[in-house]
């Protein structure tokens, strides 16, 4: 197996873009190719993630972004795993790195919905649901979180103040992303106060539609050794999936695939949950960070709100969870939030991430899932 | 390097389905782990192929295939490159299986489109071109086969009746496969008093648009060895790409895409096209089939029409193509379309294709690409 490396990477701002789905996805695929220092013709193929291209009228994005970063006889695909389709895509990418098929890829996610409306964006979302039991019984997304939150609002010592300052953090390390969607100090007040979505989570407590693009370049270490650029090195990668309809499984506070996903990356690194200096997780709906955080064990079952509440997961904690601004703030356009996440750990492991670099941080985590985490994918990457 | 092997394949009824796409996604999963004589949690991934689940409500197919096999913890993805959407999926599957990373796996490839109508198959469908310089221009997939057939008529010896040539044969090839869609005997007379779809191609030189589910399961040989079972090898792998746009490449009468899939394949085997038996080819269009069989270099450039004419591509031919009936009599749902072809090539090289069993057959290849041929990949097994 080869050591696998990031090289590079980039990503258009979150938000509400106005071009293309291929131009920004070719965008951030030149940021990362030039943050690299590469040549486009140094790929071998291209790994794009992307959910909803026919909102924006391109499917088959792949070779529609090869081409017009004149490479068109590279091979590439698209990969989708609903909300957790970034991360997906980079796992594959991994596999085929690791096995020696290709030196260098292009890992490219984007997303670009916002243009067809809320209706449009919920009807559609809801298919990455189980929508026989889910999206025709009217359960769409925030119905769903919100079942998991009254869960754990109803058997652990958390209230609704607490998912509030998930919100609030997030916000806080927002400010400090010149690419986040949501940039906007907000109080727990502000939260408490606005309209409710689906009871206990009201609209502060859920990530915003966001169009964008995040890429990187993954390579074997002798490719990256023979560019004279800063890289990272993926030490642990794991995948797992979960009953796809949330009334399939056994507790609603806690999501097998994470768990599952966890346990394979930390034993690829050959790490513990306490070796991790700083996470990146899916914060869909702020009861999605406290969940994970635990599944990622960073905390004991039901001690999450716990750790919100004493700061420690704020970009000066102990565990810094989400310095990007997360979905919650930094966006969540859904092929790409993944890859966006990769990209946020490649700029904190290089020095490269401005106001919000944790200090000392050697080792962070990626955590992206997609629906309520049917399926998974966890990374685990160090600095050199 | 393991090597890699197809051990059991299923496949639905290709046609106007009335399941649901997750209903005919399990039921040709089922076939396939039954035909492998193994148990569902022997499967350790799922690589699910599919272009418009949003068709039928249902996104984020993995994991509800997998839940309804009731393997939920099991990792799956869906992998989508346009009507090349199932051989990329079995790449993939293929290059996670060499490398180690699972020791079975099941491949499963699906569409359910016909219920939405022609209107909403075509326009979605055009999606899948490079829709700025396409699709947006009105140039829908049978205009641009249709600009292929007239170059390819302008600069060879070739004539109507030839392409019409090739969906005879297909449509008698279909006639001896109980699950094509169109099993119906044609004349060259019927082609040619087709109605014209985009000049020169007729309704009868066109695929139809197909429900359908076809999956296999991939292992390593150990794997293989310790089920009592017939299996097949897969000894070369390749893919490739060209540009998006059929403006933007050099000649209107080769697909580059093919031709690099095609020298890598050769090459991961270490075999010549001369030294392959039969094979499965991306017919979407009549014309596709002629330009294929020339690019995968089973006929000189611009000599595909002589070898229809003279009978040597049908099923008792010395290059028999397309023997299930291809996309044109088969039929074409186009996320299954390409793992529909690894049924096929299994089904012949263990002896299970029936009546059109091509006598002793060793080495099969399959050929599948999206759009124009902006994506391919090429696969090539052989018996043990």
């Amino acid at each position: 197996m080869e050591t696998v490396c990031v090289l590079g990477a980039g990503s258009t701002k979150y938000g509400k873009l106005n071009d293309s789905i291929s131009d920004i996805a070719v965008q951030s695929s030149i940021n990362a190719i030039e943050n690299a220092c590469i040549k486009p013709n140094e790929i071998e193929a291209g790994y794009i993630s992307n959910v909803f291209g026919i909102a924006d009228k391109q499917v088959h994005l792949g070779p529609v972004i090869m081409s017009n970063l004149g490479i068109p006889d590279k091979p590439s695909l698209s990969i989708e795993s609903a909300c957790g389709s970034g991360s997906v895509s980079l796992r594959e990418a991994f596999a085929n790195v690791a096995a020696g098929f290709y030196n260098a890829v292009l890992v490219t996610g984007v997303e670009k919905v916002t243009q067809t409306g809320t209706e449009w964006t919920t009807t559609y979302f809801s298919y990455c649901s189980d929508f026989f039991y889910e999206g025709q019984a009217g359960a769409s997304f925030p119905g769903l979180f919100a079942s998991m939150a009254r869960a754990y609002l109803n058997e652990y010592d958390a209230t609704e103040e607490d998912f509030a300052a998930v919100a609030v953090k997030n916000h806080n390390n927002g400010l400090l992303n010149p690419k986040a969607h949501l940039r906007k100090k907000i109080t727990i007040e502000d939260v408490m106060e606005s309209p409710i979505v689906a009871s206990p989570l009201k609209l502060y407590d859920c990530c915003p539609f966001s169009d964008g693009a995040s890429s990187v370049i993954l390579c074997n270490e002798k490719f990256a050794k023979s560019h004279t650029k800063d890289y990272v090195k993926i030490i642990g990668s794991g995948r797992g999936g979960s009953p796809a309809a949330l009334q399939g499984r056994d507790h609603m506070t806690t999501i097998p695939s994470t768990k599952l996903a966890a346990q394979a990356a930390y034993k690829m690194a050959g790490i513990s949950p306490t070796d991790i200096d700083f996470a990146e997780v899916h914060d869909c709906f702020t009861i999605a960070e406290i969940v994970d955080s635990e599944d990622l064990g960073f905390f004991d079952k039901g001690k999450a709100a716990d750790a919100v509440r004493n700061q420690q997961t704020e970009l000066r904690g102990s565990i810094p969870i989400n310095p990007s601004g997360g979905l919650k703030s930094k966006g969540h356009p859904i092929g790409a939030t993944g890859v966006g996440q990769a990209v946020e750990v490649f700029d904190q492991l290089t020095g490269n991430a401005g106001e919000r670099t944790i200090k000392n941080a050697k080792i962070g985590l990626t955590h992206n899932f997609g629906a309520t985490g049917a399926s998974c994918a966890v990374h685990i990457f160090q600095n050199v």
